[in-house]
């Protein structure tokens, strides 16, 4: 199977359906923001669990540190990832089903020895910079600037701080 | 791989792991009972997926008309295996993790397309009974005998009736 | 009771309200995809006890390897579809109460001898699929296109794969 | 059908499995204390819905006011009793499934047309005494013993409220 | 306290607040139809406890067979009537906080002693008629009439099992 | 009604049944502690509404500066005690039905106007210290013992962490 | 650290994101209602909890009786905030994430020693009113007014309770 | 504040209470297996916020690539850690609550920003893994065990195939 992605990836990220692709707009701009090499792919596993296998070892030969895997209801993909690779995984629960609580379950509930680093129900910018903090063990500089990041929200949040003052005068 | 099955097969039963195998006991009887052919294995989606796939073939070859997968919390095999097979594919949850409440979500909400056909939590006698009724498509007698079941749970309701008044006159 | 249905019947199709009729629609171009004869039906259990045993009578004398029930809310009419004959019957959730939780519970948690085969919330399609699954039990024509439609879907998972790339770019 | 029952009849109770038999224990002194006559029977909605019918019928014909319905799980007894009879029909979730929340939710949510009284979950007495108040609408001595029992609960409560004091000093 | 009701009445029906009038609109339509006298009030169980106390009263005075009384999220209303009365009451949880599940298990949960006759989510039209259900003990006609809407619902499933096949047409 | 309570009184206990008194041996040491003259009573909301408007009052009378109610269930109790009061009003939910969820909704979810104060379930001690943090509002010398208790907390956090490792060499 | 509040100060309001303004929106006129002097701020106690150290710190300093806290899904701010202080805490949950039930349970389910008086989901109002009832217990005119706004609230129902019998009719 | 640790150290381990201390010892020897060096602490966000700050900082200095933090009910100390530091925090809900779901959300749904990867409830050998997994992206030969481990689970769940059938025969 012909799979291209970045000869030096950072992060593979998947997709269950196309029809996530608003979760995957989330991580580009923090990708881009940390300088992080991302592939992005849709490959259901209940679909394409071959191609899936294929991508994986593409991304583990690529160099890739995280796999992000995103999926709703019963969300098998990130658990499939996670059985194809000792990578760390990263689990997106995705809302489509019943609020997001059926896929969160299907994701973090894994049994013993396989592991998904789960985050909040379509929360991928939160799965995002879970893969550049993984991602700063072997980088340094990632983590310097994910610290720079904290330092913004920080800032912002003491704006946001004013800004609710003026707010409450109208 | 060398999978030893039986020649003719009526139903492959699959557990994800050894601890369910109390689930398991429950269908024996059943199969049992309507002489129907099954063959009881252990494997585990997330670690021996290969294997999965030469059982599910195996069982293909073999005549099989239903596939029965059990597993607990984020419960991915039963939905493994339907991706793996056009046979139908029933789906049992176990208990083991929140009251069964995880598994259930796990492996009724799947994708359109790879339908899962889920039964009740710890159900492993109804789910037999539902494969059961599948093979009997094929194979009318199989009918017959659930017919002739159906008219014993009506008789021992019967018994029960007057076992209650029994009971409550103590 | 005056029932007229196809002489030649696959599948039974039952629906405890008209309300329901967007999950039947989701249904029919898969049942003539794969040609399987299907019969429509509203018919509440609740309402109409009688003249559901009569179809159920009717689809049995027709030749049906299956039926599948779509009801909201408490949930009984697959149960019910179930208790009236020993063909596997299908249950689809509506989400029409609880985000459909509550029938989910109400059709997949059958007491011992009674089984229904529960697919997902509103999920009509793969209802139908399942239908076909189990009708290919005696019409091996049937399973041999349910392959062809895997191949389809794996096709179109790499068509969005490709698309995704593209929608991440603008 | 052959059904006994009192010729005078208050209530009908009717278990969906002997398994269920401690409810209807917790009902029987309610009945004795308030002399209202009550036939108690086994009959699931599944396994014999014909004696069920039989049994309503029966139920009506001796002058009964009010149906207790229990059952657990996937709970369609309290339901089909409900569509059997214009009586009002008491439903009583029995916690054997997922602490009793399944059997909740599939006695409570009735469709339009057909409701069914409910009680919490394993909630004999509490049925017994609903079906004492519906069967004192037309026996104003119940309503009256029903009084006096709010007074013993009252006077029972502040011996409670001695006693707790008494208990807080060890 | 001054409250006027119609000299004689069947049923109570008590809204915790305003903004759950249109489930008093669900059954005026029904208590017409069956001829039962009904008094509309709001009273707030936690706002004007002593004035509850008041209407529940005057309704038992004017020989009132039973009480519907709704409420949303933590809904003590028709615990509180139950507390003040052995009529029937009725209690329907309103949908306006979670879902109605959180009203559902305060109207439903009772302790033992003071039962509340709880339907489903939302469910103003199957209150009023389980509250026509419980008159009917005293008024035979009412039970006629219940009965024949079970028939006219019956006839309406079947124009709808009619239109559904035309509806799939198109 | 004759309600003896101490003459000086910090806080107002009720619970709605003498089952939950353990949640009350969880509160007297803290109240012991702190030197907050606590009143212990037993009283229903539902089966005596007039002693617990008396107690309330009694309490308000003596001084109380807040009022701790637990029930389990339905819990109407501490919404029933903030009717009758403007004083701040504890409610802790008891695990006695589903897990305590139902209780912490019917006590937590309460309409504008009349808040309760909800801790976690089954959360006595945390109750009594709650009303010991309101009480220190008027006694600041309850509000430094408070804070002594904080750093006795984290002395025991700190042997806590050296336990830890002890632990784990056996 | 450079926190600018009034020299006086009744209660803290801390939001953890600007997004919760409108909670704080509620609050408002209830604190300008009963003369209690609220400062309000936006401080997140992940993103800077340093300030939120030096603003409870500050509120102490002023004289503060209760601080109210604000946060939707994983709410960690009430509990940090109720860690900072032996002032009452009260938690509102938002209902930004799963309905408010994740920001529910993770305020409410405090550990032992850490209370938060936890009010209902989005309930800002109700937060405004629990603080109001605390600061009343050092100043009793407060407690004069909050017993008005009962009298109010009380009129208005039955104000209500005319405006039903009014919007039946048309 | 003087913390000691390992000079050079993987991963820092933190409980939130000496109660949670068998999720450590789940821990112990999977990260003996992979030769991790891990600190165990107790530390309570909540109680010690002064000493985590120590301890994560020790950590961090320290060379750790993870840190694991174990709490349960609300569960606020993983996302203190993952706020305090931008290191990989690996977040293990404990099932102290209800049944871990109170825990499971207070961890998972973290705000944007603050990400958390949490693992299924009472999971501490699975967060172990997650932590060598992370721990392998700088130290390859971690990676290389990982996937020996993979090999052996394998073969483990094919002894658990032939037990399997062994075990029916009984």
């Amino acid at each position: 199977m012909n799979i291209t992605m970045p000869a030096k990836l950072d992060v593979l990220v998947v997709l269950g359906s196309l029809s996530d692709k608003e979760l995957a707009k989330q991580m580009r701009p923090v990708f881009e923001e940390f300088e992080i090499a991302a592939h992005y792919a849709v490959c259901s596993a209940h679909r394409d669990h071959e191609r899936l296998g294929a991508l994986v070892a593409a991304a583990e030969e690529a160099g890739a540190r995280a796999i992000v895997a995103v999926a709703g209801m019963a969300a098998h993909l990130p658990g499939v990832c996670a059985a194809l690779s000792v990578l760390p995984v990263i689990g997106v629960p995705g809302s489509s089903g019943l609020l997001g609580v059926d896929a969160l379950l299907a994701i973090v509930q894994m049994p013993p020895g396989i592991p998904v680093a789960t985050v909040g129900i379509d929360a991928g910018r939160n799965a995002a910079l879970l893969a550049c903090e993984i991602a700063a063990v072997a980088r340094p500089e990632v983590g310097a600037k994910l610290k720079e990041l904290r330092a913004t929200m920080r800032l912002k949040n003491r704006e946001d701080d004013a800004a609710l003052r003026e707010a409450l005068k109208g």
